[in-house]
């Protein structure tokens, strides 16, 4: 389990996150920051990533599969094996199937996994938080990728989702995944009742990544 | 909305449901049962059937889409104008991703749709609830297209499945969608809390229409 | 088989074409124009457009599935039932697995049906050549909703479609799949190669429907 | 470029093959034979095997994308970076878009990358050799996963599929993607005019992995 609050770096599949540039960055948040941390690297950098850092790896994605014949898949037990400690489900741009969710989750549980599955809604949020992941990323569309964020736009949203979650689950956690750059929306994220952030280009992108880390941290 | 307990006969894409044989099994459903009953057409089949029977006719499917460039989809709109009341919504032939079934359900609402999310498990069910959808139907996988019924297999997992759902929401019902051939089969799922079922090969491809209907219309 | 050259009207799913506006259209075609048209309505509108009109009326897809156990798709034999006489393949809005591809090409041929693959690019349009369909409708994607129309952009994208289709099946014909919006566009669509054209919102969402039926017309 | 005549042994995501034990797997066909040889790791394991083994490492699937905001997709770039050569395309466990596969296959050339495209019969190959790939694997459905091996099932099938490749791009070489357990089967395919295969559990599962090896080898 993940400890809160936390920011989580989504490194996407961005030029910048690739290989080594993205194990610069990982070495990076663990030199400059507190252990509230975990980055999510590319499937082939999640090995070289846990394997020189501290900082808990989590994936990306997995498919809802077991061992077996899936020629080109996300099988848990690899991520596993290279490292990872949790899974990113349901993301904006990897959306799933409800079943695949629930299989999903129910397999990481075994595997004693950290779970985040990503919500667009409070609706959805809310559908999420039964399946009883350790955390529902609530991704606001309208944060989504662009200049608006959480401290600024209607907070009014994320107050709602935290509480649909809580309504159907008290143990099911909320993070802000969407419209956090720097250190005050991540505060304001908190105030909501969050346990926490998820970000991506805001620090992956940035030019000057120590200061955006530092600024983050600072927000905790 | 459907007058419960409800039998739900999904068509599916049969070659014996094709064209005027399906209206004829529906017009055989209309003569021979009580108000109780929906039938699941093919969509290009969906206003021949409202057209010519009194039977409530649902859609198979439709596409989580607003009116707009998106050639060869199902759009709600469409559907309804042809004369559908009515949603199968993540039919276990058509598993649909989670932010899909939440805006199914939503604009469903809206145009004052019946909408029945199919579901292949407990969890999944209760996520399902979380939607307030009007139905969950549950589909206990190995009931799914075998010889075991709900009535002799271990009902449990029926009873487990509307305890999860109404434990979320007590006004969503649950209906069975597996493992229902006769009237003791739909007996045994009214008696386990379900308010009705959905079947499909029991009826439109059986040899003797006439008396599989009669015999589910007992199990009411 | 269509009467080339052709003009292909795709219907989509606008609000503008559902049920009976559709048919009106497809009636005010069949008035205005001579018999190289072709229709494309949504699947629970193709019985009554093909019922009510002696226009060809093509399915805007079908699934690459045989009858069974298919809830919710679109299988060719209840397109051809209610009356479809050749099915769009792979367009920009549904695009297909290659296999999926090759088996509904594969199905049609055994149904007699007319047969159109969309295809985005020269390349993908000679890899469509090779299945062997009755048309490949080349989409430019720099032609496709916007207001750049085949007659004045760069024509050489077209004819290269056409050497490519042509070097790979003879017997293959190209349509222009975007960028039409008149009659002149069509005339340069015929002059490049071509032997048709598919046009969608420029007619199904003309103020003045019947204008642009006899514009494109006269391009033929 | 592989060189040929190849032998290509896909991990898929088997149990046996994740981390070090596919590892061990490579280093043993390493050892024991000739540079004929290449492996398909799972996504987390390709820089492991990369940066430990000559054998050439091929990516078992990569998505059509650019870098970018795809989060849980397979970029072509960061499978390069982890030390890929090449990329198997549509392999029938990851069946892809006709238009995706044309994209992949374009990048793959400007990275320099070998291209193999699966395919389940002729019609389909001769499709995929419109794209221009390397190689096209040819998967007889029939020889999929069962005891049937290429040396004893009809020849005919592997023929044709070379024949209709090499009409449309004399450049394109076909593998036998199925049915190949022994060195025998080895001989038999390159006997109908292939330059190589492509074999899964029959070497990733086998008791005996040294002993398959030098047998396979020995068909070459």
């Amino acid at each position: 389990m993940l400890k809160t609050p936390t920011i989580i770096v989504n490194y996407k599949t961005y030029g910048a996150s690739i290989g080594e540039d993205g194990l610069e960055l990982t070495r990076m948040i663990e030199k400059e920051s507190e252990e509230n941390w975990a980055v999510c690297p590319q499937a082939p950098d999640i090995r070289m990533n846990a394997e020189n850092s501290n900082i808990p790896v989590l994936a990306q994605h997995v498919d809802a599969i077991e061992p077996g014949s899936h020629t080109g898949h996300d099988l848990l037990e690899t991520m596993v094996d290279a490292g990872a400690q949790g899974v990113l489900i349901n993301h904006s741009e990897k959306r799933l199937k409800l079943s695949d969710i629930e299989k999903i989750v129910d397999r990481c549980e075994e595997e004693d996994l950290t779970t985040i599955i990503c919500a667009n809604n409070p609706e959805v949020a809310s559908s999420a938080a039964a399946l009883k992941p350790d955390f529902v990323a609530y991704e606001p569309p309208q944060l989504i990728g662009g200049d608006i964020s959480v401290s600024t736009a209607k907070p009014e949203v994320v107050r709602e989702a935290v509480k649909k979650v809580k309504a159907v689950d008290e143990d099911v956690e909320v993070l802000c995944g969407a419209g956090v750059k720097d250190g005050e929306d991540v505060e304001a994220a908190l105030s909501l009742g969050t346990k926490g952030v998820l970000l991506a280009s805001g620090l992956v992108k940035a030019d000057d990544k120590k200061k955006v880390i530092k600024d983050l941290e600072d927000g905790i």
